[in-house]
């Protein structure tokens, strides 16, 4: 940041004015200024009509676009600093479930009004999420709006490798990558509607507002795995996806699923099985690769839990320790219901 | 669409019911019946976590989001066709622009409610022009909240073969297809501002509505052209893009400037320098080609005028018939200022 800006934004704080719509008028400046980065893999990035990119050879392009609107996804006044790097992340997410290498994002987005406050902090928390994850920023848009952020991804797979929702094969181990429930928790802490010890809170309440893509996991994936989704809507809703598009079942150990002592002790398994913004990875591997995901899962300190086995059955069953079937309702969030 | 949901919109328009949210409430069940169609050149389209395209040899992959919001980009209650139209033409003007071939598309939506009426309308709209130009519509997301469209395009064009904006060359003509203005006089019409005869108000808001990208004609500029944009902020700040871009300058003839009768002689040239949403191609390009530019406009029937030519000034001049200068505002559209 120049001195001048430097000295004109202490000036404006003294005034009380920090908040204040100020002196970057331009949509041009805007983005020179909060979202011109020095691009790594890119051979042509923001500035032109369009980005370039070149693919490796052999390799395919994996493709996802996510969108967060204030008060759908996120609440009035969410730190921006945390919104960035959850724009980000999230959208990792869906890269590091096809087991791809994320590499390129095009970010959209609308603002009520040009607060430099505001930007410096939400282009500083999506660049560190850049960072962590070796991520070019390399175009996009802003206009003015109702707060929007729009997000599309692309990363570089080796042809034929991705991991897909479609492939899970009847007697697959079901794992999942962390713990379940903790984003939902946090957010019903916020909402007032939940009440946990400070420590567990401060925890449910990171996981939701700057979750950790689990992208190196995903990459070593397509060695093991059969199948592979990221739990954002809830465990149920999610494995569904895996389940229906693979045209089997499933049967998950209820005790198996990892998720916090509040959950566990209260038996509040609504949380772990229907919360949603978990981003965590939920995968299905033959038996025999047991032990490789475990290394795996020791070697990128990566949690990874076997929950459950793939059925011929027509849909999802969960069994307590004595083998009894638990009843749930299969609900996850959904924007429009 | 199926016989039952036929009767059953029929009934409801009997009821006065026809814009009600109804029936679809799930984002799933809407991006099912809504936005997904077979694609042609894609390795895996909407349905999994990201979509998966191939590049074909020798070839890069170009880039571009851009997002619409309501208010700022389209008037409330604006034809949802129209809209779907616009909001994909917008983007392949941004690849055009480049001298690619647009082929694949992801589309993230924000809606204040599921209106199955508006949504069709709507999706008509983008597959009419999507099927224009041969796009697969490939991912996106759907989600509630404030009417904004966000979409991102991609495309392919052989290896270092990209126009960029930075390529002008002293001494190139600089050419622009289409007429200029008419868009921006459409809207000026829709909000009152300028009256206009009937067969020119309709031809203008036609311009502002359903803009026809230059796609066939873009991808045969790389033969000859040097730099490119797409006239989207208006001439002169998009012309300015090139200079800065290009370090160079340009001189312009006024009376050369495609643009309607009513600009012409009521000399508001404001419209044609100025006004956005035109989605014309800028280009520049060596003299000695000027006769198979013309012959490209010829095939392609789409009119194309050399404007005036790339100098080593440091600004931008324009020239009445005289050889005299004439003064003009340096402003277009910014959605910040």
């Amino acid at each position: 940041m120049g001195l001048l800006l430097k000295l004109i934004l202490i000036l404006l704080k003294l005034l009380g004015l920090k908040n204040k719509s100020i002196m970057i008028t331009s949509e041009f400046e805007l983005i020179k200024r909060y979202f011109t980065k020095k691009n790594r893999q890119t051979k042509l990035g923001i500035g032109d009509d369009a980005a370039i990119i070149q693919i490796q050879k052999n390799h395919e392009l994996v493709i996802s676009s996510d969108m967060l609107v204030e008060g759908i996804h996120f609440i009035k006044n969410t730190n921006p600093s945390h919104l960035g790097w959850k724009s980000l992340a999230v959208n990792l997410s869906d890269i590091s479930a096809m087991g791809a290498q994320p590499k390129w994002a095009t970010l959209s987005i609308s603002l009520p009004k040009v607060d430099p406050i505001w930007l410096k902090k939400f282009s500083q928390g999506f660049f560190k999420c850049a960072k962590k994850f070796n991520i070019d920023l390399i175009g996009g848009d802003t206009t003015k709006g109702p707060l929007s952020i729009s997000i599309t991804i692309m990363g570089e797979i080796k042809k034929n490798k991705s991991l897909l929702r479609s492939g899970a094969q009847i007697g697959d181990d079901i794992w999942v990558t962390g713990e379940l429930g903790n984003a939902s928790m946090g957010l019903a802490c916020l909402q007032r509607k939940l009440k946990l010890s400070p420590t567990l809170k401060t925890k449910c309440i990171k996981s939701l507002q700057t979750p950790v893509p689990k992208v190196f996991f995903g990459l070593t994936l397509p060695r093991y795995a059969k199948s592979c989704i990221d739990v954002s809507d809830g465990l149920i809703q999610d494995l569904t996806h895996i389940t229906k598009s693979s045209k089997v079942g499933a049967t998950l150990f209820i005790e198996k699923i990892p998720c916090n002592a509040a959950i566990k002790t209260s038996k509040k398994y609504h949380y772990a099985l229907n919360g949603g913004d978990d981003y965590e990875l939920l995968f299905t591997a033959p038996k025999k690769y047991s032990s490789h995901i475990q290394k795996i899962s020791k070697k990128t300190k990566i949690i990874t839990t076997r929950i459950g086995v793939i059925t011929n059955q027509p849909s999802i069953s969960i069994l307590d320790r004595h083998g009894k079937l638990v009843s749930f309702k299969n609900k996850g969030y959904d924007h429009f219901a």
